[in-house]
């Protein structure tokens, strides 16, 4: 897993439509996709996911649900993100299967820790800085905390919060390899811009970095 | 199906654990219980349905989930309960598999029709009669509702919205096989007296009932 991954706010994207926001971003150079939404019904939450699933099946990029492993089961998604709060990762695991993809986010060097022996497809290393956008976490990593979680762990690192143009050559040079933004794109008055500016910066930090030995990871 | 049906209400439990008042009214004669929570965490919502089912399991007393299929695959459930804005029936039924008891609520004639064909396990008669709540519903069935859909449809019925001691007799002679209450244990004072009381009700109503001529449902 490498490059820029977009995680949807819908207040963020003001009055326009997440399909549209996401249809724009994928052109500038997301990856993957993440819809997050806290409150919305069941089924308005899978009619989006498979609108948004449409979308993204012939660019071949994947859609990732936050939270509802019924939301990504019903509409056919490629994964689920989770977080300490939501379905613990194994039991996810067990109803999903092991092709899904299944991110977890890590708050504490605790997580992290626990996280070293499961079959996870990526850490979410949240957040990476202060951000408005999500309240509910224990206080930010840094670069350092980033750094000190990509020498330890042995799985892809997607880091989350405060991400955008001014400091994300300074993530991906700290070990995330990918980069989730929210507000960066979702609130950017030409999402394809904003996702094809952060593309850039993060392709070639990526080409930057030392290569990792065989193994490591 | 036939008896009592509770549905919990974490608010009108008032101080008291859900754990508690499902303990009580299950000793009080409820035959089916449903956990309903809209705004605790997958997490919570998956710890404390485990804890319910080891309660219920023992008795052998089915586990329903409102809404969230993902929480009722995970905590080890018996069935989910849909409603219309939940995930479509057809959907959970897939995800579920074909023993999983699957209720679905109807709150217009074209949900009565549409559900005709469907192998769901019951309807949900919603609502009743008008209750503080749940107030997204679209209008009252009442008594006469009740007992055309008991013409038409060929599932068992659980009427729910508004059943107390005072109109279970009428609902369950109107045709609700089920009766399912929310604020009549959840606020009572004594949840096993209150449930025990509704079950003697029920049970003598549906003595009362005529026979009704196989095939018939």
């Amino acid at each position: 897993m490498e490059g820029l991954y977009l995680v949807t706010d819908r207040e963020l994207c003001g009055g326009r439509s997440i399909e549209w926001v996401v249809s724009r971003a994928v052109s500038g150079g997301v990856r993957y996709v993440q819809l997050r939404e806290k409150d919305t019904s069941t089924r308005a939450f899978i009619d989006l996911a498979k609108r948004v699933k449409e979308i993204l099946l012939p660019l071949d990029i994947p859609l990732i649900i936050n939270d509802r492993v019924d939301v990504a089961l019903a509409a056919g998604a490629d994964g689920v993100h989770v977080g300490q709060d939501d379905m613990p990762y194994e039991t996810a695991r067990r109803i999903l299967g092991p092709s899904f993809l299944i991110g977890l986010s890590v708050e504490t060097w605790e997580d992290v820790v626990s996280a070293q022996d499961l079959d996870v497809d990526y850490l979410g290393v949240s957040p990476v800085f202060e951000t408005p956008t999500k309240t509910d976490t224990k206080g930010m990593w840094g670069l350092e905390g980033l750094a000190r979680i990509r020498a330890y762990s042995r799985h892809p690192l997607v880091g989350i919060g405060g991400l955008n143009a001014a400091n994300a050559e300074a993530v991906v040079l700290a070990g995330a390899d990918c980069l989730a933004v929210v507000s960066a794109i979702c609130a950017d008055a030409d999402p394809f811009r904003a996702a094809r500016d952060l593309d850039e910066i993060i392709r070639g930090a990526l080409r930057k970095r030392p290569v990792r030995p065989a193994g490591a990871r």
